[in-house]
């Protein structure tokens, strides 16, 4: 078999160029004289591999040094329980941002943790549109206000940090973290599985301003408090050393791209290119997202005749465009355009769509 | 550079056959025409692998049908918290037997979760011995029995598991699971870090009785919750699927090996030979543990001449013996001898101890 364009929505696409690197080195990584996966994470080498993709991803994102970067495990679900146990407690309000699937699912893990509240809720409109920002309701002495800056199945993706005032905003930004410049100075803490933007599965990056770690209660198991795990470099337990290197890899590759500018302006491309697509198709293909609320990373449409969906990935995976399935909760197809999945990509995929509305519309 | 002679404690080495398969495969994996890494864990390849996988264990293992196989993330750590939380809460007794480091890390995790009490405790003796099963108090209306098989930094290890009746026996069995066979039905709950004898970081084997799941509190969030992680299959949140992926070539590789049964005899006569390589040095190196409680994954030793060490360690690095420095807690060096260390890598250190002992004794 041979490499096909990846649309995965996650575990996704990494750069083509990382899985080389990591091939090459896989038994016989740098000075280690073993792979990067069978040495001590509190060795020499390790430390320096730590300690040089925190500084990447600080020049990556221009992180402020009053902010502690984590390298921690579990996937953003279990820090959407994580998160209200270390900052809000059953006492404080938590104000929470639904628009879509990801949001929903961390109000139900914070439910019993914090005293949640629905901000807003873009539900009646299933999830096409975010609702605008004057129509939230915020608590002053909130906690926090959680929301996702992208929701992968609906495809809806903030367009700008919206302002919260004093209140630390806290960013699910699993699906969109590194897929554009950012203002981190804007967010209280940022947290992001690895498998979509930054590697593989099981690993999750953090980024948390400091004053926030002194909130963290000390009767928390040790290993659930954040303080603790930025106290101690994120090695209060074994870290996933492999989906480290892996993301430190990703942070150089992204670098040597050009950083976020160069990165966002591709990703931009990319998704001008699919959507243009889509909404130039004379209604075979449909993106039910209201356009300011489009996402960049995740494009999710239906074609205008349900039978046709498993002709179209039949033939898509037969020409090489896998993963195009779309979750079941919105139907029909998504590409997911992480940073990984190239421009190249995006165009065959655009051009098999054309071709293949010309055959059966 | 080229591979050493890895005598790490963990992350440790990995079967060099494993990891060139990862490599081979590392781009373009059986159908997926994508890493293992870029597919998402719920598509039918990956499930696939899932399956196989825990069959595979279940082969190694003979684990009978009423215990379910949990892959989960976190370190042995995070589960030190998540098990009293699961199977103890606050009211009820816990009782663990503190044979070394990690023992006491599961107490202190534990102490404020559940009515912790200390078993039987071999501090006394610098955990030089595991205490006597008839000196241990334990309580029949206890949640659990905790322990600990093997402890990496003192280089102890239960030779037999112990009986404590119907109470159901928890195991860490991080440090040597798979190391030997095992009778599965004398324990309530088998867990293991993988970076050890499984594979990389980041991954949490976990076998447990699926009556305990019954006592999994309703009210904990639900990724904590191991019932919760029971009934998804281990799929409540995206697994560390490369982590998954590598634990399911080393279970081939066990199985490739002749299982358990083989792979214990090899294990037995690596510590062996390199125990007699130090018992028999007219006190050049000393291993301090009581010879019944002696590790057969890790080996501490010192040399005479603590003025030494750094001689021993430059030399053996040189002569391409890796990662042989003790642990502070204990000082002088450790060999580390999981699974995939070959009966030729503990040879090759015994020779060298040897030739070093005649130059500088």
């Amino acid at each position: 078999m041979s490499r096909g364009y990846n649309f995965a929505a996650g575990p996704a696409a990494v750069p083509e160029a990382v899985l080389r690197q990591a091939q090459a080195e896989l038994l016989d990584w740098g000075q280690a004289r073993a792979s990067v996966m069978e040495i001590s994470h509190r060795g020499k080498l390790f430390a320096e591999l730590a300690a040089e993709s925190e500084c990447d991803l600080r020049s990556l994102l221009d992180i402020p040094g009053n902010y502690k970067v984590l390298f921690l495990q579990g996937g953003a679900t279990q820090h959407f329980a994580q998160i209200p146990m270390n900052f809000a407690r059953r006492d404080r309000i938590a104000d929470y941002v639904v628009t879509g699937h990801w949001g929903e699912k961390a109000v139900r893990e914070a439910w019993t943790l914090a005293d949640v509240r629905i901000a807003a809720n873009s539900d009646a409109s299933r999830h096409t549109a975010i609702p605008a920002r004057d129509t939230w309701t915020l608590h002053a002495d909130a906690a926090y206000v959680h929301y996702t800056p992208n929701e992968t199945i609906h495809g809806v993706e903030f367009q700008h940090v919206p302002d919260v005032g004093n209140v630390p905003l806290v960013a699910d930004m699993s699906s969109d973290i590194l897929s554009r410049p950012l203002d981190v100075r804007k967010f209280g803490l940022i947290y992001a599985g690895a498998q979509k933007n930054i590697g593989a599965s099981g690993l999750v990056v953090m980024i948390v301003r400091e004053d926030l770690l002194e909130r963290c209660p000390k009767d928390l198991p040790k290993i659930f408090n954040y303080a603790e795990h930025a106290a101690n470099d994120s090695m209060l337990n074994t870290p996933n050393t492999f989906g480290w290197y892996l993301a430190s890899l990703v942070f150089k590759w992204l670098l040597g791209e050009g950083g976020l500018v160069a990165i966002g302006e591709r990703n931009r491309a990319k998704a001008e290119h699919l959507y243009a697509g889509i909404d130039g198709s004379g209604g075979f293909y449909r993106n039910p997202v209201e356009p300011a609320s489009r996402s960049w990373m995740n494009v999710p449409f239906t074609l205008f005749d349900e039978e046709l969906n498993a002709l179209f990935l039949k033939e898509s995976e037969a020409a090489g465009l896998l993963a195009l399935k779309g979750h079941k909760a919105v139907g029909g197809m998504r590409a997911s355009l992480y940073n990984a999945v190239t421009l190249e990509a995006v165009h065959a995929l655009a051009d098999f769509m054309r071709d293949f509305a010309k055959r059966y519309g």
